[in-house]
């Protein structure tokens, strides 16, 4: 199959490409390395150094022999999203081309405008060209699960049955989103089931948890192959952070109370989900979401994890709560489904003692990398901390005062 | 009170922004003139002249004594947003400041993504500028009806109690906008909700129906403090169009089978609306939605009323169905509930005989300047009408046939 990675340069869109290259399909890869320019900008870099996409994508070549096409392009620019899908003439698409940040969306007004801009603008222009040069093409979309925010009630895939007034109907399910970075999804996923609707196209719209693990079958093959982990208040999420802050010897920190539930999910089962949409496209003008997701747990419990884990391996690792920098619930209801992928043949790699240890093996090795300075939050939801240099250089004594009390 | 009207040239600006005024308030009004810019690319222009802004608020001063500010100011440039409400510290900010045509936002790609960036940045930078610079301020915002589409149950003003599996919440009702410039809408509605929660800002979200009439009392002070009324498929509404095809001596053009049912209100109701919204100010943290509509009616009982009125005015009126341009349901349930701005005091203008014989009597008047070639749709939802200069031209002969059969 003739698959399409937007997004190819990133920390799951990268591995995704090789996985199907690997399985025999035709992969061209694009990316507008966006991504690394604000990386720059922030003063953060991912655990492991990681080469260009097109000398991996050669290193990728010489490793296995497999072809892979490569696109330097911005998702904002129609006529090169036009070109590429006029070219390539993509069966499937796996769209992961997007700012993926909270806290980057919450930064400043620049970046929440930068934020929503670029994402809803680059999912348009796909669904645009593949009006024009590719209707039959699927479109797997990657959302989150953070767009239906914590709701009282339990999380459906995508629609819900609502009765109401002795009337029904099945409808698109509420969404309440925690950033602007998640509103961007929300406004994708409208503008795709409007496009699905309206022109026929199909797409599958995957809600999906907070990812961990920084190794996938192919990412293991050399050295050269890794995929960008982060684990800065930026761009890394949850379990990755706790597991640099284990070896690095800083508490693990909570924001607030750290009973927020949240579905979570092993790299690995990234890309099988994906595999899983791409094999099995839905119907023309179909739009399905699928949540994206094996477990659930509470960021407190998963701090407990990595604490218990890292004893093993001699850290003594210490867990500290902050002043929570997000607004959001503390201690909610939390109950998503997520059966459709496990019914098209999903069997999870659920989060065990052996995965933490073999990531903070990793992670030691590359320990001499990591920056502490950039793992504490420093944006906040309501304000009350922002990104300028100068609450930069206090929230650094701050962090100077904890790590040397530790 | 300092009231800000954002958009403050359009139909509807204009109008509120006098009607403000007039009652003793501090008004402002500021505007990018983008939709002046927009009907010149489309060789449409409104009925009736209009003067730039600042004449007609020039006009104003003279014929009231009454001051009113304007400025001629993008909401997609911060800078501008801010300082204007930085210096004005407005009390309550009316925002109609959007593109506000659904077939406009159909028309290509170009203009699908510049009605969503133009919309969602704006109002992403005026609730940036009111969390900086001015936190206790109320933003009335224009939404639509059309933000919720047809659904099969009762549509709730705002938020819906579910009851799911044992357990309850009142969430977001679901939405199913139907054009790019509805989604545009609905994005705006999830990110200002989202800033009330987060930041403790307050918000009126006004989702309108369709408007009708081109008289308040104050444009009927001077005709030249007359309104942008439209008539032409763009940024023309419905029962306006009507009106105008019937005073042109076209037949009445009905989408499809013209069932489609839709809320509707008299243009003073929309003034009247807003001023109740204005005075009656949700606390902080608090998002609203009021369903802003008097009445609903199909297409087809509208094209109807419009031809009885004509015939007593000796206009012999034809109404005629087009293959349906939208992708819509045409049969489908319609019940918008509409309490809220009832319990604050509104008492509707009904769609009475009286308005229509007076608004064709006004559209008579000008009849010399309308473009009968702007009525009919050239863009439709699927593609298969486009926009395109040959397509232009194939259906101005299908127009010219189509008035001389007549």
């Amino acid at each position: 199959m003739r698959i399409l990675i937007l997004g190819g340069d990133g920390y799951l869109g990268w591995p995704t490409a090789m996985c199907f290259s690997r399985r025999g399909h035709e992969v061209w890869v694009a990316d507008s390395l966006a991504k690394r320019h604000w990386e720059q900008e922030l003063g953060v870099e991912p655990l492991i150094p990681i080469s260009s996409l097109k000398e991996r994508v050669k290193l990728w070549r010489r490793m296995t022999g497999l072809e892979m096409g490569v696109s330097i392009a911005d998702l904002c620019d129609y006529e090169a999203v036009s070109t590429l899908i006029q070219d390539f003439q993509p069966e499937a698409i796996v769209h992961y081309g997007e700012q993926p940040s909270a806290p980057f969306s919450m930064m400043d007004q620049k970046r929440a405008v930068l934020t929503q801009v670029n994402n809803v603008t680059g999912t348009l222009n796909v669904l645009w060209a593949l009006r024009r040069h590719a209707p039959d093409c699927h479109l797997v979309k990657l959302g989150t699960m953070g767009e239906y925010g914590t709701p009282n009630i339990d999380i459906e895939e995508g629609f819900i049955e609502i009765e109401h007034n002795g009337r029904k109907d099945v409808l698109p399910y509420p969404k309440q989103p925690g950033s602007f970075y998640h509103l961007s999804k929300v406004h994708d996923s409208h503008n795709i089931l409007f496009a699905c609707r309206v022109w026929k196209l199909r797409s599958t719209d995957l809600n999906q948890g907070v990812v961990y693990g920084v190794e996938t079958e192919e990412t293991a093959l050399h050295p050269g192959l890794a995929t960008s982990f982060h684990y800065d208040e930026v761009f890394g999420t949850a379990l990755n952070r706790f597991c640099v802050q284990a070896v690095v010897g800083i508490p693990l920190t909570l924001y607030g109370k750290g009973t927020q539930q949240r579905g979570f999910l092993d790299i690995r089962d990234t890309l099988r989900c994906v595999e899983l949409a791409v094999l099995n496209a839905p119907e023309a003008g179909e739009y399905r979401v699928f949540n994206q997701l094996t477990e659930t747990f509470s960021l407190r419990d998963l701090a407990k994890l990595v604490q218990q884990q890292g004893k093993k391996l001699g850290l003594a690792v210490e867990i500290q709560r902050l002043k929570n920098p997000r607004v959001e619930a503390e201690d909610h209801y939390y109950n998503p489904r997520h059966d459709k992928l496990n019914a098209l043949g999903l069997t999870p790699h659920l989060l065990s003692d052996v995965l933490i240890e073999s990531m903070l093996a990793r992670i030691q090795e590359n320990a001499h990398r990591i920056r502490k300075a950039s793992i504490l939050p420093h944006v906040a939801w309501d304000g009350a901390i922002s990104a300028t240099p100068a609450h930069r250089a206090k929230s650094k004594a701050a962090h100077a005062a904890l790590t040397s009390a530790h």
